[in-house]
């Protein structure tokens, strides 16, 4: 066979592989939006099946064969080729290192795990999801000795979502975040300085939520003839092919907050995926950069758009007429003060701009302390608490509202929360180099005119799908190497402006 | 490998490809729902991967393996296995006699068919579809040849929907269904009392007709547990999985009916399915007995429920509370009259009760021309004409509201349309059954309750599935051949009340 020949069933295979993604995809979009109660049980046999076929085509012997003659020919590839294969080389290796048995024990172990996990949460009980949480913790301690790791060994679980980023690094930047936000949030609490929440808990009738869900969408530029909103119990962005990035959000009538930043949230996760080269659709580059490059451009269009002044300057009428008793006393200075309201708080998913990444911060910690030996399981929720004691000044009442709060560890997810931070000093990077090229950034929100920041952010980021790194889209992107003061200088003139 | 080996196998193949199936269906649902405009592409693609794997996996040589081994020791096995086992057998045999060059030229044929029908629809000009239709008749003539067939060579296409249905049979079924139903259509149309029917094309609020298919489908027994609603460009029930059996609407502010008869009969198709015996799941045999006895079910919901004169006794406060103004001046015996107003008309989707038969004559009477060689393609359009003037007493004024209305023939689909009318025959049939069993037919409905209807149609049809064959279920159910007196009388005294 020519190299062309062997190149040719490589890129058809990875488009064999896409369609059954769309199919997977779409039912796992349906399990979440719609799916009827007895459909369920049949619905998991069939996601099984279709993901055990996609594994399976990833780490068939004839992948591999196609993997390494294409590898010992890779200078002759061209650019695009060579990057998927890339990728598809690493995942066959990440899998293929993991004896089957030990997969299939793995796999079972975490189906198990998440609803041990809901039931523990519920009883807000962590010893009934301990001996899991255990159990996955050595599973991921074995895989990454066959995976092998420079330096710490949590790097190799980084590099699973934020491929380049290493515990030196997030060290150095957390240690940075950590001296000036630890204080800032201090000052804020004692500030007396408060914006009136109260009309933020008002009625807001869902379907008026609904609508204004459509306007922001669309106005943002969001292409409804590639993607649908529907409502799901947690909002999230699902690409089932290049012309389907579809977004969902839930609606609560006593805080309209959830809906409306949620599904703009969700936006700045279409977009991106809206924008990636459609040269690219079908192969596995057809996909964001990182998790974090992802986060960067939903916390972009969150809250350097949606959660600015001038966004409210020009929106917030939207929200009068849509209910107008609960806005009639309200100015869009304090609703604007109101949709920033800062304080300490124990859930993540509902932490403000400011206090989100402390949250993160203690993850990282925690995570990075069990796997170096430093934290036994049963220590976790004592550790836990203290970190929020020690950054937010808070204690945590139960293990469900701290320790067991979030679903990732349950699904084995560990390395995944650093990418929320990363996401957040990326997009503040970002954001600072848009703005020395597009210095009427703040006038365009005002204005309502988002076109020239989605095209600014379409060229440098979204538009490269995953043929670069994590960190070289933000270095050409921005000229400079991962720097966190811009983060930083974001935060403290934002809250100061807003508090001090 | 012993009996019991090959039969796990076996089985175990159907429940891949029940899975597959899944898959598929949700994406062809979604198709009909909701996929974004720029999806449509690569979801095609999807599709056709999907369904190329299910023809593999029916088609293999391993399943010809197992259809062999395990047909040869067929006394051995038991009941339900040897049923799935006869379909998997005639499915493989009636795709593989055909060359596989031959199939998938006719794959291609169809896929681009069904584009140029739509067209010619457009342009309303028969000459752009012919050629189409003539090559898609002449692989069909061959495949009969192929698959070989007693008596006429049409009765090979009625065996593909309606396994034990001949041209004899249906020769004198239509027959007598003429000899009675054309003169009653002819009086009728003579007849002076008619019914008012304006009120009919009043606006009625689509969100109102929403909720009363919601309510109505609650009502007569469909469970959402199992199911849900949406919109689609028209009515459609597909089921998905055991659990999972949706239906969809569609919505015309300036006449109801669409929306809440279209439900109902879809609904009718739900129930059929929901109600299955779920020991079938996964198998080949969850699913109606044929399109014909589906058919019986959604007639029986449609016609003999919903536009029964009781149901609207019953529920015509529901209509007025939904739509106030348009029926301020409207009892509900008229009502019922014009929900059942007959009169000869052009487009079988839009046809009533009584002419409804005598569209599905024409066709039958046609596509049994073709296929005994005794019309060419360029003749058919007079020769609908001509049908429809000597059944109805109107001719098409042109060829989209004729020879073309219909998609059924571009995708290949002869001998598909007799099921409609025997549908009706049996669920004529059933019904009176029903009534001798259950002589408080006429209450039930005018109390609203459904259930026992229900459930002795669930008796004796639903739970079958398809362990027994269409003409075995309604003689078990009835005790007799299929008889069309029983429609005929059906008709006759329905349609005397309301007319002469």
């Amino acid at each position: 066979m020519s190299l062309l020949a062997y190149e040719e069933e490589f890129l058809e295979t990875l488009q064999k592989i896409s369609k059954y993604e769309q199919a997977y995809k779409l039912m796992y979009w349906d399990m979440r939006t719609g799916t009827p109660k007895k459909a369920r049980e049949e619905r998991f046999e069939a996601i099984g099946q279709l993901s055990a076929d996609i594994y399976q085509m990833k780490t068939s012997a004839r992948m591999n064969e196609l993997l390494t003659v294409l590898f010992e020919q890779k200078e002759r590839l061209p650019e695009d080729t060579l990057r998927a294969l890339e990728e598809a080389k690493k995942e066959y290796e990440r899998n293929k290192t993991i004896p089957e048995q030990e997969f299939k024990e793995y796999m079972i172990l975490k189906s198990k795990a998440e609803s041990v996990w809901e039931e523990a949460k519920k009883a807000s009980d962590f010893s009934l999801f301990s001996p899991y949480l255990e159990k996955l913790i050595e599973y991921n301690k074995r895989f990454i000795t066959y995976w092998g790791y420079d330096g710490h060994p949590y790097n190799a679980l980084l590099d699973l979502y934020e491929p380049g980023v290493t515990v030196d690094t997030l060290d150095q930047l957390f240690a940075e975040l950590r001296k000036s936000i630890v204080p800032l949030v201090q000052k804020i609490a004692d500030s007396p300085n408060k914006p009136d929440t109260s009309f933020v808990y008002k009625h807001f009738p869902k379907e008026r939520q609904r609508e204004l869900c459509h306007f922001f969408l669309e106005k943002l530029g969001y292409d409804f003839d590639a993607g649908r909103l529907d409502e799901s119990v947690h909002p999230f962005q699902v690409t089932i092919n290049s012309g389907d990035a579809r977004v969902t959000t839930s609606f609560n009538e006593c805080d309209f907050r959830s809906a409306i930043f949620g599904t703009i949230h969700e936006c700045g996760h279409a977009i991106y995926e809206q924008n990636i080269d459609k040269a690219l659709s079908g192969t596995n580059l057809f996909d964001g950069a990182s998790m974090g490059v992802h986060e960067s451009q939903s916390l972009f269009y969150e809250n350097f758009i949606a959660r600015h002044l001038g966004f409210w300057k020009q929106y917030f009428h939207k929200m009068k007429e849509a209910s107008p008793q609960q806005f009639e006393q309200v100015t869009a200075d304090a609703f604007y003060r109101a949709v920033n309201e800062s304080k300490p708080s124990l859930i993540r998913t509902e932490a403000d701009e400011l206090t989100y990444p402390l949250h993160i911060m203690i993850r990282y910690e925690i995570e990075k302390a069990i796997y170096s030996d430093e934290v036994s399981v049963e220590e976790l929720p004592s550790l836990w608490n203290e970190k929020y004691e020690a950054y937010l000044g808070i204690t945590p009442p139960n293990d469900a509202q701290g320790i067991l709060q979030d679903v990732h560890w349950s699904d084995g997810s560990f390395g995944y929360f650093p990418s929320y931070a990363l996401g957040y000093m990326y997009a503040a990077q970002l954001r600072a180099k848009l703005l020395e090229e597009l210095p009427e950034f703040d006038q365009f929100i005002e204005k309502g005119n988002f076109q020239p920041i989605r095209k600014w952010l379409t060229e440098r980021v979204h538009i490269h799908g995953k043929r670069k790194k994590p960190l070289d889209i933000i270095k050409n992107a921005t000229g400079e190497e991962l720097n966190i003061s811009y983060l930083i200088h974001y935060l403290e003139e934002k809250y100061t402006a807003l508090y001090l």
